[in-house]
């Protein structure tokens, strides 16, 4: 909500440091060049300046002029690996996920919730009036059961957006599916029987616990840090001989936004060779690396052992269009079974409508706009959990993507707080969500999705608010009190 | 493809017969009649005449006129309640039904495989249009996640088509699914562990046995003839204590086109009440009755046992939309956590387009005109096999629907026959496919849905023919040769 001048220009000047043109402790610009670069006038260039001193951005040094501060978010410490028990688990879930994902689409409330990037920052009206288009040209055609397979156009699209890192795929190794979802359930009942058990991360996103549950799966939870999940501990879980298979992020995992270096990527591999244990790989984010950046994918690795690379364009393109895919060479017949026996296709009109746009080069151009856009969104939701959230709260820093993981006091319970939140029309996930273990209590996943505001942001500072309250109370009740710690910010 | 006049009323004079407005035995129009009728030359009537005499429609008896054949289909005998073992099996699918699906949208091929009605007659336009505009209008906030349950308004308008025969229901009972496929998984997943036993009718749905045989779990098949399954043998199964939930067609099921009675619907019910068993019953093609008839669904009948109804608009108005649904009254919170974990949610705008659709009064005038072309191509369909497969063929003479099962020799295996017709570019469903005990080899399904033409009835000719080389080969194979049988037509 930029209504002022002085707004626009505030907004303008803190993307700079935001995304690291300028760094701490570099000078900022003179007022009077940013009068001239902006064509304002000096009252206008001294509000915007005023209000970055607010927010913490610049400070003024006597006679100097003004300097980039170390924003407080630098200051903030990530979450160490977390330590779940060295056992499988049962999957079942009590949380108020589904009332999450209700709360996602009502728009009175703030969305930090359901990790989905604002509909306005995804390509949805070339990629609608596509569809528009063909529904009016082609209607009667498309208004028929298509091959379990999926669309051979799209399929030969997602091929061309696979050829990653060196590696050649075949339109003839993808199944479509009904999102991600759809494709973790496919390929989790193509390799498994109920009972199995599962080596996932820790924490884990909670719509593929869901599938695990839904499948009578067990989950045994892996050491997970900045740098993906412990392959020593992946090592144990093999060992006990009871792991049938493994399903992992590609990337910027959900919830922790991770990114597995390449090399840790190999290892992970190496050990699933020995121990002859296929990998479900869950590359959704891939596409949304910081920088430019884009991993290397497991498949894209050297390996022996089985692969299904499941995907989907709901966090970079069309939520709505409820379209993934899986690639599982070799396993083609009995994915496309599994594909018919649970929804037997998926409908044409958008198949096709995705086919077209992807062909055109749009699709590229739009993804990176949308991880400058997210890389912006994550640095200013990072700095303002800094600014209001308990002394101590601990945030990840991811490298893509756009969630960040908030870890708090053991003494807060996040679902207490997500129903404090839901009061004050605020939604965001509880960390209970993420685990099969009991864990993460004290934990929440905070969406960066949406188009930034001030009303997004003092959602952050309240929901802040409300933890240190929280913490307040539980102190007291509690009856002592945790030695004074100085604010990091 | 009526390309002459005097195929057109031909045309038109056949469907007062197919129709039953004039009767076998009874005095056909005059010349004279149909000249001033349709306003054409004496010429054209008596090339029509001439025509319908060739189809077998109407012999001229001299000095007295034209009178009405007493149609060959009408000789035709139905097949007998089906004999299956009593008791479970587990369900393992090797037939060629992918294939059969893939054909199924290929437009080389005779399409009388799919159970699909040809997209002509299907409500594709103003559907489309509908959410073209959709697409344009509101395509941002369209593409997002909706809710799990469904679009609210959608729900709304399903619960308005399923008062039906007094009952009420609420949009609150309902889950929106991916097609009656999803629905059917979601019913048998809530309800069920793998390993368990589920009645059903034989022959069944194939899409029923493939969600069975993905969810582990065993069919017990039972006794099925023109009135459904029996009661008796269901009471047997459950007698058992091995049956945890019976899944069974309301009303024209696929493949039989049975209606069951009220009176047996009644009686099944209160066998499912004694016994504690609850029924999952599958309505799509319950709309589909010929002669405006729309039989009372299992939901609507005094019960007390737990009922899941499913359905979908895929046999009436837009397979392509995948669009169906699940109502379960007291489980609306486990249902929607299973759709959740399948594929989260169905995309928004097919669902806001028909629940516009549903909102006009044009769905129900669409789905009787549907029933009225139905019930004509059903019709042709029985006259054109009683007059080309081998003699002692049974099929079914169904109420509703558009599907018939050809019952043959038993030394005909109709797996190998639809790779015989393949080569003739004909597809249609072998019998295996519909049974979990290797059963009705020597069946087939066939769909009446596409527009009837005479590319459609010389198609269901030459399979005639095959089907009577086929049982010529086995004979002179097994060299010895079956008392000859005089054709029925």
């Amino acid at each position: 909500m930029v209504s002022f001048k002085y707004q626009s220009v505030a907004q303008s000047l803190a993307q700079l440091i935001d995304k690291g043109t300028l760094k701490p402790g570099e000078r900022f610009p003179s007022l009077r060049r940013t009068m001239r670069s902006y064509s304002v006038s000096l009252s206008t260039a001294n509000q915007a300046y005023a209000h970055l001193e607010d927010k913490g951005y610049i400070r003024a040094q006597a006679k100097s002029g003004y300097f980039v501060t170390r924003p407080a978010s630098h200051r903030l410490i990530e979450p160490s690996k977390t330590t779940p028990p060295e056992t499988s688990r049962s999957v079942v879930f009590q949380a108020p996920y589904l009332e999450m994902l209700e709360h996602a689409s009502n728009p009175a409330y703030v969305p930090l919730g359901c990790a989905i990037p604002a509909p306005s920052l995804l390509a949805a009206e070339p990629l609608n009036a596509l569809q528009a288009r063909l529904l009016r040209s082609k209607g009667q055609q498309l208004n028929a059961y298509g091959s379990a397979q999926g669309l051979p156009e799209l399929r030969r699209e997602i091929a061309k957006l696979m050829c990653l890192h060196g590696s050649t795929v075949s339109q003839e190794e993808i199944v479509i599916t009904s999102g991600c979802t759809e494709a973790l359930g496919l390929a989790l009942q193509t390799l498994t029987q109920p009972g199995d058990t599962i080596a996932v991360e820790s924490p884990a996103y909670f719509g593929l616990l869901q599938v695990l549950e839904r499948l009578k799966l067990k989950a045994w939870e892996l050491p997970t840090s900045r740098d993906g999940i412990d392959p020593s501990a992946l090592e144990l879980a093999l060992k006990s001989g009871t792991v049938t298979a493994v399903a992992l992020s590609s990337s910027f995992t959900n919830p922790l936004g991770t990114m597995m270096p390449e090399p840790v990527k190999r290892s992970v591999l190496k050990l699933l060779d020995g121990y002859k244990t296929p990998l479900i790989e869950d590359d959704t984010y891939g596409g949304l690396g910081f920088g430019g950046c884009r991993p290397a994918p497991f498949f894209s690795l050297p390996h022996e052992t089985e692969i299904f690379y499941c995907s989907s364009f709901s966090k970079t393109l069309a939520p709505g269009y409820r379209t993934g895919w899986i690639r599982a060479p070799g396993r083609i017949a009995q994915v496309t079974k599994a594909k018919f026996s649970a929804s037997v296709c998926n409908p044409l009109a958008p198949q096709l409508a995705l086919a077209e746009f992807l062909s055109s080069r749009d699709f590229e151009r739009h993804v990176s706009r949308m991880a400058r856009r997210m890389e912006t969104n994550v640095a200013r939701a990072r700095r303002a959990i800094a600014q209001s959230f308990p002394a101590g709260t601990r945030v990840t820093h991811p490298d893509g993507g756009f969630v960040l993981w908030v870890e708090m006091d053991k003494n807060i319970d996040t679902t207490k707080l997500y129903y404090k939140a839901l009061n004050q029309n605020i939604c965001f996930a509880p960390g209970s969500l993420f685990t099969a273990s009991g864990l993460y209590a004290h934990c929440l996943r905070i969406s960066c999705g949406d188009v930034w505001s001030d009303a997004l942001e003092s959602a952050i500072h309240r929901l802040g608010t409300l933890a240190c309250e929280e913490l307040g109370n539980q102190q007291s009740e509690e009856t002592f009190r945790l030695p004074s710690i100085s604010r990091t910010d």
